[in-house]
């Protein structure tokens, strides 16, 4: 539930106070994301990276990171080191290139994204910014549990995340509503407890009375590799094994295993990315299940103009549509160019009640996923 | 709680139906241990692996496993190549150089150890061997719940692991007893059930009957990274700062937010090779709240003629220690050469009640480790 690296970066905090860092200047800091006792990558306050490999024998080394390569330089000890220009804050993938084979830092946590382990690293933001996804050792905190299922629909043992809230332990029959949450392409059913911070959001926003208490379950997408990974594969059929899995499977699971509100009212799909795009898929042929729909950075690449066509026509009728769905949110990055908004615009036009978030400066990355999880909380389940 | 790579390696078995591999052979499968669509590393019937890398820039590449370096071989499109001699069956850590830097194989998932992120790899035991420690569909699971707290003795944000038993959901007010279970050097909270497997194991024992339904605490002795690696830390210094933590934080928080058995007979700590040699500093020198206690593998590195002046003489009056401590576990490996067995005789010898189990041809290893855990539960709690 806590990000892997929140109390890593705090062990570091506690052992760079009794090794300081060779060679790194004072006001640079340890990024959180690192393992215990690293020293690099490092964070200078306007934002730029600084990584640090120690390969003798390598001709040639790379930090590859938000679309860009940046060389690192060798010193006499075989040390290379490179700074990045200043990073967007937030959460970021990369690789280094040694030899041109991408691989992890060793001195980064791994993290499942880019359909593999991947290192990564966290730009912060503000106190005030990043409050919303920080631990606060002054709230209660809920619980996120791994479970295994066997999903008769595939023939295998599953694993879920579920995250239930701090109550849930001494709430006696009290029954919550249920969130299921995607990830994006490439990634995983860990993506949003590891990189997405869900447990702090939902903590924080269940301790201030914003949103209601409610239980979020995580699984696998059957996308969590790279699209055209998988031979013969059309985008289409992309992940499209999930809905009769989740519908199927992880549904009754959840229903049989924990306290839940098993109507519609107080069902929720929301997904980022291709998870956005399945989400869509899943709720809209399934409006008997679920009352609240999300897409973060949505993959909703279809033409607004036909709006009243999609999904079976679910939009022609928006009298239907509007005392069905409760909520259906569109969050979107600033610097995306997705389209969103001229969807949110023509859904608007066809009468379709819809929330579009656009968040401020931000990409197709985590931290527009995190803000839109956030915006996204306080209006389901009222 | 599942093993991250069961799922995967499921998925994996079906992707492979539809893309076979190339050039792979038709007895060798593809190691449980691999990441969504990964065709390598794969396993031979003989226990041999087989490592695939393409590194067209690379001028040399290794395969490092079990202690040796195997060179592997390019082919003309850049892909390197190795097959291993046969390997022992369980669990292993391994890396790949890549022009000599020590790198996590892509295709792989990534498991704490080694004091950073590693690749690693399953050979498989027969199905017989390995069902203590396999996914059972017909019997009922437990959760492993990830949850966060505060430590005021590390003034730092900490997180633990807790296995909960599938009654646990539905017991009312029915109350456990606590097992903390510890890693090794290098490793971390994720260990035990990563790579130790000890949800299954847990779950299948406790659907057997054959051991106590019981809550698992598993957290990070401090010890995460290798020894020497934080300047001016003596080998007793390691991890020490974790007991401190354990009593005045961790079983706080344990007894507080779960449905626990507080008395001392029913709270019990083990641990692996250093988190034996933690279990025995904490657990002696505080019988007044464990009545249980295992190492496996423990590095326990005292002259075993001195046993009577260990730990504060706790092993001096035989009559004593019998009453107080239930169970006392010591697991080896056959092939270690600890000298845990004299340890063992010479505990008998001073009148102390033990339990010496040897885990029949393995090495310091995490197949040693679930053979220890699935000997340790049942004589525990009883």
């Amino acid at each position: 539930m806590r990000k892997t690296y929140l109390a890593t970066a705090l062990l570091v905090a506690v052992a760079t106070m009794t090794t300081p860092a060779q060679a790194a200047d004072a006001t640079s800091v340890v990024a959180t994301t690192v393992i215990p006792e690293a020293q690099y990558p490092r964070v200078h306050p306007d934002g730029k990276a600084e990584f640090r490999l120690h390969a003798p024998g390598a001709k040639d080394v790379k930090v590859d990171i938000c679309g860009k390569k940046y060389d690192m330089t060798r010193d006499a000890d075989g040390n290379w080191t490179a700074t990045t220009d200043p990073l967007v804050v937030g959460f970021h993938y990369y690789f280094l290139l040694v030899d041109g084979v991408s691989v992890i830092d060793p001195a980064s946590e791994a993290f499942y994204g880019c359909g593999r382990m991947s290192g990564g690293i966290e730009i912060p933001e503000s106190t005030e910014a990043s409050a919303y996804y920080t631990f606060n050792p002054e709230t209660r905190h809920g619980q996120v549990r791994e479970c295994q299922y066997f999903s008769k629909t595939e023939n295998a043992a599953r694993r879920c995340f579920i995250y239930t809230p701090a109550e849930y332990e001494t709430s006696g029959d009290k029954r919550y509503p249920v969130l299921y949450l995607q990830h994006g392409m490439g990634e995983d059913e860990r993506g949003w407890h590891q990189q997405g911070m869900m447990a702090n959001i939902l903590d924080n926003q269940i301790a201030a009375g914003k949103c209601e208490p409610m239980i979020v379950v995580m699984d696998y997408g059957n996308c969590g590799y790279i699209h055209g990974a998988r031979k013969g594969e059309k985008r289409d059929d992309f992940g499209a094994t999930f809905t009769p899995i989740l519908l199927n499977d992880i549904i009754p699971y959840i229903d049989s295993t924990f306290r839940t509100k098993t109507d519609r009212d107080n069902r929720a799909m929301a997904g980022l990315s291709w998870g956005g795009h399945q989400t869509l898929q899943t709720t809209l042929y399934n409006l008997d299940k679920f009352a609240h729909i999300g897409t973060f950075s949505g993959a909703l690449f279809f033409d607004p103009a036909k709006i009243k066509e999609l999904y079976g026509g679910v939009f022609a009728d928006a009298g239907s549509f509007n005392s069905r769905v409760k909520t259906l949110f569109l969050g979107i990055g600033s610097e995306e160019n997705f389209g969103t908004e001229k969807i949110s615009a023509a859904l608007t036009e066809a009468g379709i009640n819809n929330t579009l978030y656009i968040s401020p400066g931000t990409h197709h990355e985590w931290l527009t996923w995190r803000r839109c999880l956030n915006e996204f909380l306080p209006l389901i389940f009222k």
